[in-house]
C-alpha cells in the first residue's frame, strides 16, 4: 500500500469574487464573503484539515478594460478582474489561523521594486515558520500599465529578460544573511555577526539594489518560487527560477505536451526534472453519487456568461471582443499578453477552432481547467491516472463555488487519494520545501 | 465621574529587536521573539485587553551604515535599523487574532508605488473590518536610497512634494468607488454598480494612475492617516492630511511647543484642531511601588549603550558620527534627514548643548521619549495632567522591554485612567476612525 511518491496538491482561489469560474460568487447556496477575513480564513482551514500542500492566490494590478474600453462589463458581471484585494496581507492573516498550510501570492515583477518584494516574502516566511510561496507573473495588460504611470506595457521577451534580473537581485537579497548570522547574545548585548550580512551591490539593467535585506534568513532561506509561464519563453523562465511550475491545460494530451517541454527546459537549465514540481490545474465537480456530481456541473454552468468569460479573455490577450461577431473562429488570435493561455484555447477544438461564443463560454466557466466530474472515487482515479503516467507531480484544485468545492473535495477525493496510498494523512514537515521535496 | 473627553492611546512596537530604546530585545526576563507572529499576536492582544485604540510599527528600508559608513556596529549590537520585517504581513496576521485594536504600519511614500499602497492598506481596512492606520513617511537616508537603485536621496523639500503629490493619488484610488457600487445580487449576476467606479486619471509632476482601484471602498473609507513630521515641512504636510499626529518630545514644554505648532498648521490649512489627535510618546517605567518602578528603569538603561544610540540617530540625520570626539557638543550639528529629532535634542539640556556620548545614551535609550516612572497611580496622573492641560488627545506608549512593559502598562495604567474616567472601559465603536472622533 506504500507508495514511494506523494501527489502534491494546491488550493488555487482568488482575493475576489471570481476564481477561474466566473461564477464562483453566485454561489447559490449561501453567500461567498470575500471581502471578510472569515472566508479566506475558512478556505485555508478546510485546505489544512485535507493536507493539501499548498493554498495561491493569483493578483492583477487592475480592474479590466478591454471589452469595450470600458470597464462596464467586467464590473457589472464580476469578470476575473472586476476586484482583487492584495494577497499578501491575506497570507499574513492565513499565517495566523493555519499552522502547516502552505500559504502563496502573487507578485508582479513589473510593478514592484525587488527590495519590497523581497522583504515582504521573507516576512511572510517568518511568520509562517517556512510556509511562504511567490507566484511570479510579468504582469500582462494595459490596464495595469495605466495604473502605476506606463502608458505603454513592455513587449513580452523584455518583460522575461526584466524578470529575469528581478529573480537575480530578489535572491541575492534572500541571500545576503547567511544562516549563523543572527547570534542573540542578551547578556552582552551581541545581536549578529556583521561579517556574515553582505551588501550584494546588484547592477542590472533594470535593476540596482546594493542590500543587504533588513530581515535574517527566514526558515526556508527563500520563498517556494511558483510560475505559470505557458509560452516558450514562459517555460525557460519557469525552468530556470521554479520550484513548482503550474500548468493550465484543456486535457491529458496537452498537460503531457506541456509537462514534457517543462522538463527540456529543466534540462536546459541543468536542473534535474525533480527540481520543479508539475501541478496541473483541475475543477472537479464532485458528488456523492455521480448524477449529484453532473448535477452540481450543470448548476454551476448555468450560471456562466459567455460575455464575461470574453471580458476576462480580452484582459489576458489584451484584446477587445466586443465589436467581433460572437460566432467568428478564434483561429486568428493573436495574443499581446499571455500566449500560453491562448494556444491551449486553440487546442481545445480538435482539428476544428471553436467560435468566440464557445471560448468565452469556456474561458468564463474555468478559464481552461479540465473539469472531474464525479464520485469523490472516480475523481481519484482520474487524478491517480495521470499522476501515474507521470505528466503531473499534483494538482491545483480551482473551485467552482467558495467554500463548497474545497470542502466537497477535502471530504470526498482527499480519503480516497489517501486510501489507495496517494497521498498523505499527516503533515509530517516543518517547511512547505521539505514537504515539496519529500 | 463620567468625563466629556476620552484619552487616545497607541501601542508602539517595531517589527524587529529594537523599538526607541535598543535593549528592549536584551530583556533579562526572557527571549524577546520579534521573527514570530507568536510574539506579535501576544502584543496586540495584550493591547486590546488594555482597550487601546491602536498599534503602530515604524519602518525603515534599509539596515544602517551611517557610522563609519559599515553596518558593523548597528548589526553588532543592533541599533534600530538592524532587522525590521515588512509590518504589513504583520497587520494581517494581528487582524486575525484581534477584533478591536487598531492596526497601523509605516510605509514610504518614496519607494512604494500608489497603486500598491492604496491596494494594501484598502485591504487591510476589509480584512480587519475598518481598523486599519498608515503611518505616512517620506523615508529619510541614504541607505535606503540606495535599497532601490537611486544613487542620492531626495532633498527634503522635494521630498515633501512629492509626498503631497502621493496623498491625492491614493486619496483618489479610494474614493474611486462610491459607498454603494457593491450590488452582489447573485441570483440575476449583477456585481457592481459600473457607473458609480470611476477612473482617477491622476497626471502629477511625479506620478500618473488611471484607476479604478481594483477593491471597493473599504470600511472605513481610507485608512487613518498617522503622520509625525516634526520639521515645520513635516507638520504643514501632517497638518493637511492627518487624521493623528504622533509627537516625539522630551519633555512638557517642548511637548506645548509641538501641539500649538501642530494647532497652526491645521489652522492654516482650514481645518478644525479636533480633525487631527496629537500624540505623544512616552516610555513608562511602572512598578507596583515607586522603587520597583526605579529599578526597572536603572537595570533597563544599564543595558544601553550610547555608540549604539548614536549609530541610529546617525541614521537619523544621515551623518557619520564615528570620526567625532565623544566629548563634543551637538550644538553645530546640522540633519539631511529627519529635522525635528534633531531640534529635539537640542533642546534637552536647556541653555547648555549635551555632548555627543549623552545624545547617544539619549537616543539609545528612547530617543526623545520621556520616561515616566512609578506606580501605575503615578504615571496615570503625570498623563492626566498633560492630558487636562490640552498638550495631547492622548499618548503613544514606547515600551522598554517586550512585551513586558505593555503588560505592566495594561495592569498597572490603565486600571488607574478608567477610574479616574479618563479612558475607556469598552470598545464601543466599530471602525478606528470613529473611536478616535468619539
Amino acid at each position: 500500500m506504500t507508495q514511494a511518491k506523494m501527489m502534491h496538491l494546491c488550493g488555487f482561489l482568488s482575493s475576489g469574487p471570481v476564481v477561474h469560474s466566473h461564477a464562483v460568487w453566485r454561489n447559490p447556496h449561501h453567500e461567498t464573503k470575500f471581502l471578510t477575513l472569515s472566508h479566506y480564513a475558512e478556505v485555508a482551514r478546510t485546505l489544512e484539515r485535507g493536507y493539501f500542500d499548498f493554498l495561491f492566490f493569483p493578483d492583477r494590478l487592475a480592474i479590466g478594460d478591454r471589452f469595450g474600453g470600458s470597464p462596464e462589463i467586467g464590473l457589472k458581471h464580476a469578470d476575473q478582474d472586476a476586484t482583487r484585494l492584495d494577497p499578501v496581507p491575506i497570507l499574513g492573516a492565513l499565517a495566523a489561523v493555519t499552522k502547516h498550510l502552505g500559504l502563496g501570492a502573487t507578485r508582479s515583477t513589473s510593478y514592484d521594486a525587488p527590495y519590497n518584494l523581497a522583504r515582504e516574502f521573507a516576512t511572510l516566511d517568518h511568520l509562517s515558520d517556512g510556509r511562504a510561496a511567490w507566484n511570479v507573473v510579468t504582469s500582462m495588460n494595459d490596464a495595469e500599465a495605466l495604473n502605476f504611470g506606463d502608458a505603454l506595457h513592455l513587449g513580452h521577451a523584455e518583460r522575461y529578460d526584466r524578470a529575469d534580473e528581478f529573480m537575480e537581485v530578489v535572491f541575492k537579497l534572500w541571500d545576503s544573511w547567511q544562516e549563523d548570522a543572527l547570534i542573540l547574545d542578551r547578556q552582552n548585548g551581541i545581536y549578529a555577526d556583521p561579517s556574515k550580512v553582505h551588501y550584494v551591490d546588484y547592477k542590472g539593467k533594470w535593476f540596482k539594489s546594493r542590500g543587504p535585506l533588513n530581515v535574517p534568513r527566514s526558515p526556508q532561506g527563500r520563498p517556494i518560487i511558483i510560475q505559470a509561464g505557458a509560452s516558450g519563453r514562459g517555460k525557460e523562465f519557469a525552468a530556470r527560477w521554479s520550484d513548482v511550475i503550474f500548468g493550465l491545460q484543456p486535457g491529458v494530451e496537452q498537460m503531457r505536451k506541456f509537462s514534457a517541454d517543462i522538463r527540456s527546459a529543466l534540462d536546459a537549465q541543468g536542473r534535474p526534472r525533480s527540481a520543479a514540481k508539475v501541478l496541473m490545474a483541475i475543477m472537479p465537480f464532485v458528488g456523492h453519487s455521480r448524477s449529484e456530481a453532473q448535477d452540481k456541473r450543470d448548476l454551476h454552468d448555468s450560471l456562466i456568461d459567455p460575455i464575461v468569460g470574453l471580458s476576462t479573455l480580452g484582459g489576458h490577450i489584451n484584446e477587445d471582443f466586443s465589436t467581433m461577431p460572437l460566432d467568428a473562429s478564434i483561429s486568428s488570435l493573436e495574443s499581446q499578453g499571455t500566449r500560453g493561455n491562448l494556444a491551449a484555447l486553440k487546442s481545445i477544438g480538435g482539428g476544428k477552432s471553436i467560435t468566440l461564443r464557445e471560448a468565452g463560454q469556456i474561458y468564463g466557466r474555468g478559464v481552461m481547467c479540465p473539469r472531474f466530474v464525479g464520485t469523490g472515487a472516480d475523481i481519484a482515479q482520474e487524478m491517480i491516472e495521470i499522476f501515474k503516467s507521470d505528466v503531473a507531480d499534483g494538482f491545483i484544485v480551482s473551485p467552482a463555488f467558495v467554500p463548497d468545492a474545497f470542502q466537497d473535495f477535502v471530504d470526498l477525493v482527499v480519503p480516497e487519494l489517501q486510501q489507495r496510498g496517494y497521498f498523505r494523512t499527516a503533515y509530517n514537515d516543518r517547511t512547505l520545501r521539505n514537504r515539496l521535496n519529500s
